[in-house]
């Protein structure tokens, strides 16, 4: 398998592909031939004479651009997941739903080869889907997928240190997380409606969970021109509210 | 040196500290006496029967906790970066300055045993504080602290992989940082003010780097109460800009 | 009755005072000493030298600054209802429960001396003060106060433009409201949760109207100084959600 | 003229027409045919069977389908800028420029027959459009429209309650204001970048305006669904910062 670059020739040019040597690549901004060697950073120059360049493809793009079935993960929710739930190199997670593979690409690469990511999906169709786009950024090694349905048949894995949970019913999950979780560490999920967050407190609080905390996070752009400084005149307003807990002894 | 842990006695009642059998702990509610072996999830109870759990200490908890001699960053904002750079387990970054040592706790969970974080910073104390913050969690095996100047003495280290800036003058440093940082990886600055970001701007975009981008990140957290949800009244309505670039080829 | 003038001698020096000819007021930067004629725009000093200013008063400083016994709405969301609702000088409104007054003399204001202001209250204490807030900008003229529950006894007026709806329960009164309001006109409620937000949902649409709307607003201020213009690092969050209905035939 | 309706046929299905007994009306849900006589609140069915009501046409429908030859204010910002300018039923007020009109036919609605609104454009294109869509509300007879550049002619009117500035560079027109705004009355520009409020400011300060403030008013719209309540997923995020000031005597 080849290595995903970023190919940059503008905002609105913008190509993850595989590199392989003299592979052609059509843009549409005319066609780019690849150099024999990767070297990120590397100017090129398509057949009508249009600059790309060559970048080190960073977890946004990896984790926004694969194949999408589901709604995916925003990069300024999955960031705070990361700090708030306190995993790091070496963490053993656990997600549910896999969905595309979007929040499974970013777990395995914070995880690193010491860790490991259990991820469970019940739909078959998003499951496939969802495996060729992790193993596409060569971060399989790491992530361990279930077909299965939590809700029903459990985790049956081993203790780990946060569990992220992105489904529709986060609140049939509180029992199944709470037998797999590690004592004193993160439950977090992603809801996006009010009624999904108030059934999951009330779950989470009735089944050993505290410090309950719910936040929303907000991204907004600014536009540097030399003169015209301002924010950008539209935004996603809202992808969904998440929701922290803590495991406690019963 | 012991283990961090989080003591949780209600929303008001936080309290990190370092694990020692048998220790005593002074709090508002009371004295609790810490058990002989460390238990997350176990719950205790101070002298005047007031409940506390112990909590693993997530990154939010090790980084905001710190003795600060600066401002510090702030969880929304650093987890953000670390999804836009693309750095994970393994990593070799560099960050400057070092301030009070919070987003050096959070490279150095992220990076592991297997990464690397350089941490540089030219006023004495300051270093001197962060190396203690530091300390602190355990994570200094994987950092390599500096007492410099790399604005006027460069950095002197091998290419690193992204570099976090959080120093009032960013733009001096956008030539110290081309030198040491891959190419086709990401620079990021956080800076307060509209001004500073309109510098860094203009010495990025004249040093060999593209693809700039500028963010803001809004945390707003929701009270789940029922009958009585709603956004909490008073928020952190900002803390700084997110400069985002990618050094190329000149 | 005097005039309402407001002083100012900086961000932290505004007093709201009703103006009488060389009347002494005390201020935490010194005495001022009132001219013999109101004149705006006027430079005073206190008797230690600090510079104040005689500014005409406005909307906000008039609402704002009432005397308290109940939260009272904000500029940001009364100037948005006033649009949305459609009123303007002339207008016949309905506002309920008074409260300190606040929107009661932000209506009075607009809708004018052509106009009339309803407003409700059952709480005696509530009212009476509001009264007082309101006699005290000299603008009750318009205004007709009801000692009353309208929920269970009735509005019993004429046909009215829009009704401002201010209380707990907005719900009890979509009826009420009903049988006063122009068909093809506005409701307007303020609800700080969203649990009132969705039974006043629910309640308007059973009842006969339309055009359902549910809004926040959020006031952010910038400071603006050379080299470090940025937002202001805290901010008022929520103060509540604003439901709009259209009346319509059943 | 007609008298302007509101014909609400759900979300997507709105037309602000003049109304004439009888007259047909296409629209994407069949023609309705308006009755004899005009009655808010009233139900039409249109040839095809679909369902339509008569809504009063409130400021925000007025303003915001103005046949545009401009970006025009938005009913947050205009709104905010009544309260806090302090106009109402009566004011005599400044406005420039009058662009497509819709912030004339907001400050018309609010000062009413007692008052006044100059309003100035320099651009004759614009200036005829506004004056057409103005009188198409039936408010034009208290409105004064002057085709002139005031930054170099000045005002030459009586003195005004307030000064709604609305072009690119409203520092070129702080002296001419400050010749015809009462002394303790109130200055507000609205300008899309950091860049203009910052000369903006600048200009104010030189130039006898005290008070400086500058806020930035967002508008979010929740979804209330039984089951499913959340923030719409986009949003206007930015259209303009208010710079607020009042005149004092040099």
């Amino acid at each position: 398998m080849g290595k995903k670059i970023l190919l940059y020739g503008g905002k609105k040019a913008e190509y993850l592909v595989n590199f392989e040597p003299g592979k052609k690549i059509q843009t549409h901004l005319g066609v780019l031939t690849l150099p024999e060697d990767l070297q990120y950073g590397k100017r090129l120059e398509t057949h009508i004479g249009k600059s790309f360049y060559i970048l080190f493809p960073t977890t946004r793009e990896l984790s926004m651009r694969v194949k999408r079935t589901t709604t995916i993960i925003y990069p300024k929710d999955a960031g705070y997941m990361l700090i708030e739930t306190g995993i790091g190199a070496g963490s053993k997670v656990l997600e549910t739903g896999t969905g595309s593979g979007a929040l499974t690409i970013i777990l395995a690469t914070i995880v690193g080869k010491e860790g490991r990511v259990y991820s469970f999906e019940r739909r078959e169709e998003f499951f496939n889907n969802a495996i060729k786009n992790v193993k596409d950024t060569g971060l399989d090694d790491r992530v361990e997928f279930h077909l299965r349905d939590p809700a029903t048949d459990g985790f049956n894995i081993e203790p780990v240190d946060a569990a992220f949970i992105d489904v529709p019913e986060p609140w049939t999950l509180v029992r199944p997380v709470y037998e797999v979780l590690k004592p004193g560490h993160a439950w977090v999920s992603l809801s996006p409606t009010i009624e999904q967050v108030q059934k999951t407190h009330d779950a989470l609080k009735e089944s050993g969970f505290i410090r309950l905390k719910c936040v929303e996070i907000l991204e907004r752009e600014m536009l540097i021109r030399h003169g015209k400084t301002r924010p950008k005149e539209r935004m996603v307003s809202h992808t969904g509210y998440l929701t922290f807990a803590w495991k406690v002894e019963g």
